[in-house]
């Protein structure tokens, strides 16, 4: 094996080997036996799940799906340094942009050339929702959580969500498969119904 | 929405909600932080990831790379219902492969028609190593959990391994992906100076 060749895999693992960690950053969800949080990196294989499995319902057809599953598979990444900031926690989220910025180009950073220039910008893709891929990827991460939600039934940390703060949050999905949303609202009313929102 | 659509979206939702059940079927091994074992959804999230950063050692320069993330992204769908049988379990392999195929018509049987006939052509496609998206995926699926055992540095469960044992069982990687394999053989030899594994 040639050195560069060596050095280019070894930066590769020691990138495979740090995002180990998003096993260990917990969501506000739970998992469906109640034992724990559920965690950014089994969130992420869940919404690359949904992207695969109702790709049907994205706007564009001409859309590159496989795109969409690199996005949904990376879009969490920074939080191995920046942690997870709820949707919800409004002074959180002020500055989340910012320390995951800095997270993503730390990351990223510990990959070869070529690869850190393309990861971190398929990240910043999906954080500016630039493309059909990384607005629908969106959309999946907007709908896992709510459908989690629903089937672990365990209310969130602190007080009771209004369900229109979480219908704002999430009406965007709307736009861009409104057969999904649609479904989605349901769900909603469910959850008033199970007491893990509040009602209007 | 049509009624023919609605029944093919909730058939579709049912199955990714039968899915959230991957996440609570633990592996033998770790998290970095100690605190559980790591289970099958992660693990497919992170040998995918594997499968992205590491796609230029891939043997074969036409393949598919997008359906290499689809076949590690399913791959371990059937034990949703079967578990997860450890690869060093001799007992426990000897039916595992009877048991997920019952396992893995019972799960994609909540799909729609098409997709059930397409994912479970594709679970069996990298059972069977059918393909060469389907060898370079196994050898994410092989490669991810050395690498994470000598991070996480626990123990497996039982008695220590030979590391002539996992040394039979990875070995393949050698000839589908030879740099890989002299990665790993490196990592084996310092799994056995960490204790993680017996000396031959």
């Amino acid at each position: 094996m040639k050195n560069q060749t060596k050095n280019r895999l070894s930066r590769q693992m020691d990138f495979l080997s740090e995002i180990e960690k998003l096993k260990t950053v917990y969501r506000q969800n739970g998992v469906v036996d109640g034992s724990r949080f559920e965690n950014s990196a089994e969130h992420s294989w869940h919404a690359a799940l949904y992207a695969l499995i109702l790709a049907e319902y994205a706007p564009d057809t001409a859309m590159d799906h496989c795109r969409t599953l690199e996005l949904l598979l990376i879009h969490d990444l920074a939080e191995v340094y920046a942690g997870d900031t709820f949707l919800y926690d409004e002074a959180g989220k002020a500055d989340a942009a910012i320390r995951e910025s800095e997270a993503a180009i730390k990351l990223f950073g510990l990959l070869p050339d070529g690869q850190r220039e393309r990861y971190l910008s398929l990240w910043r893709e999906f954080e500016e929702r630039a493309t059909p891929e990384a607005r629908f990827a969106a959309c999946m991460d907007a709908l896992q959580p709510v459908i989690n939600h629903y089937l672990t039934g365990q209310p969130d940390k602190g007080p009771l969500l209004a369900v229109s703060r979480v219908r704002d949050k999430k009406r965007f999905v709307g736009e861009i498969a409104p057969e999904l949303w649609t479904f989605t609202e349901t769900i909603l009313e469910r959850c008033v119904e199970k007491g893990l929102y509040s009602p209007d």
